[in-house]
């Protein structure tokens, strides 16, 4: 992967650095395809250094290529220090992010002669855009979060705990070829469906209650992430209501979207859609967020977001409205933006199922 | 819980400090028994200050007792300065390992006349220790962990693969009343069980190969976690020595287990017994680990480890060895340290499973 390499190495002037210090396994894994859990690298700017334990030394040279690889005895810093690898070095940019206080000091300690310049959401932006091959493992965890929720459909009804239907989903997608869940799947029914992250509870579905399921399994990495919420019997009319709103301003967003819209753009048109049909403070996060290797990556798809859609971003819209005490709704897609508009991953119905 | 608040208190002279701000989520449990997923506190000599945002609003009054709460408006740095909660502070202590330099840096710009000091471990020897319902809810965990083993030994044969046990392995946790897996299954098989951490796989499981299955749960936040090592067809002498090294390494270290011993000695028994058999690199890793809130927790139960053990512990006892591209055997128990000696937390079978 040797473009985000070179876009790491166009900031070198710009930021007045030698060095780029990665120690993020996101961002390793964006970079260099490392998939074990311990390691760090060095961009310099004609070579790449990288460093991991005794655990990935077989595994280390199959995925990253192009590096020069060493093996740590001890520490990942101690191996820094002894490869020498930032002998030239003045001065050296690292995530200010994704390094503790504690790992920063013993950098200072280790090094003290460089200058460690603290940056933030640099390689995350070089990262936003998805290769053909990512792309191709996101569609993969999509497929299966859709199949997995066409087999857990019958499933639902009255009587049954959300844990039940939460131990079902991770089941179902490990089953369906998923490496597991991309993060513990929200089931929350009646009055906990009015909490926008209600993990599952011992509660058990009952009748004229809304459920939203909210889950998403890894494939290679990467993630995908979903929400339908059903109904346990018949709605009344201000349920029916709540629900239409919701899948309009998910409709609505979908339609909107594409490389060059601004985010809170984005955010703006669901926003609006709701504000139409009388609900505003109900809606009380998000549209939605950049996906990848972490279900929260860049962009940020928010009213206050800076960032602008690009061709290659996955995202997901998620409108919600959440009525306290009563209940919620939010339906949940994920898709991917293209120069003309946006690629569907999840093309899941959205018709309110209703479980008598 | 206001003993570990009382101690951290009693760290105020030696440190020469006036407050200690506390940001890990692990600790806010363990102290204040907060569940949400943002928060943060400050101890004050007279006081306690809560912080966390709208979702929680409710929750953290029903959960965090004796502190004055604030619901951010913003972020919770920005209520930490609306709060003047640090008006009368001086120096200010933090978790080195659990504060970004990014956030860090927010706290320096904030509070320009304060002086913070960055600590590490201080919490996490104050939490080391169970109280009795923590240690309930840890039983509950390791007996999930128990039940779920019976259940899932006769699913185990040869042509099922190691992903389909690992979502048996969560299926059947959530199904008994887990929360959820305590860390992703651990199942390698084959030249895989000489992984020491090898998640579960594609590969099916064939016979002549010791299977190695690594899981554990979470009940009201507390880990169990638990290895048994099982064989498909009948293993050779070199393959039943391999075992047989690991189960007495395993009896001896449960049998030393006691409040007083130090960590780093109890890691030495099994060590030594596994050399006498003529194993020593083949074990390339520590003994165990303490087991809490999080999987790993202190004290550190290895060679390098100048933890001592208290009455209260909860910790793992797993030797292990390891015969690149042959084999693996691990067995791994978790004990709650006693005055007398140890209470077994996990009283599965440890004689090998040969499986036909």
């Amino acid at each position: 992967m040797p473009d985000r390499v070179a876009a790491v190495r166009e900031k070198f002037t710009s930021l007045k650095i030698d060095a780029f210090l990665i120690t993020s396994l996101t961002n390793l894994r964006y970079l260099f395809g490392f998939t074990g859990s311990n390691g760090l690298a060095v961009i310099l700017p004609g070579r790449i250094v990288f460093i991991t334990d005794n655990r990935y030394r077989d595994q280390v040279r199959d995925e990253v290529k192009g590096a020069d690889i060493f093996i740590a005895r001890a520490s990942l810093f101690d191996e820094l220090a002894r490869s020498k690898a930032l002998g030239q070095a003045k001065r050296v940019a690292f995530e200010a992010a994704h390094t503790s206080v504690a790992s920063w000091q013993i950098l200072t300690r280790k090094f003290p002669r460089l200058t460690f310049l603290a940056t933030e959401k640099i390689l995350e932006k070089i990262t936003a855009t998805r290769t053909a091959a990512e792309l191709e493992h996101t569609r993969t965890a999509c497929q299966i979060a859709c199949a997995v929720w066409r087999e857990l459909v019958p499933k639902i009804r009255t009587g049954i705990s959300e844990n039940d239907i939460a131990a079902e989903i991770s089941y179902l997608g490990r089953r369906a070829g998923a490496e597991g869940d991309a993060f513990e799947p929200i089931v929350a029914s009646g009055w906990r469906s009015a909490l926008p992250h209600g993990l599952a509870s011992h509660k058990k579905l009952a009748a004229g209650e809304f459920v939203v399921v909210d889950f998403g399994f890894r494939y290679n990495g990467f993630c995908s992430d979903i929400t339908r919420t059903v109904f346990l019997g018949e709605p009344d009319a201000q349920q029916r209501a709540l629900y239409d709103a919701v899948l309009e301003a998910n409709t609505r967003a979908r339609e909107a979207a594409r490389a060059g819209l601004r985010c809170a753009e984005l955010d703006g048109v669901a926003r609006t859609s709701l504000k139409k049909r009388g609900y505003e403070k109900e809606f009380s996060h998000s549209l939605g967020h950049g996906l990848g290797i972490d279900v929260h990556s860049m962009p940020g798809v928010g009213a206050r977001s800076e960032d602008v859609l690009q061709a290659g971003n996955v995202i997901t819209i998620e409108p919600g409205l959440y009525v306290p005490d009563s209940g919620g709704v939010r339906i949940e897609d994920d898709v991917h933006i293209t120069e003309e508009g946006s690629e569907l991953l999840t093309p899941l119905d959205r018709e309110l199922i209703c479980i008598s």
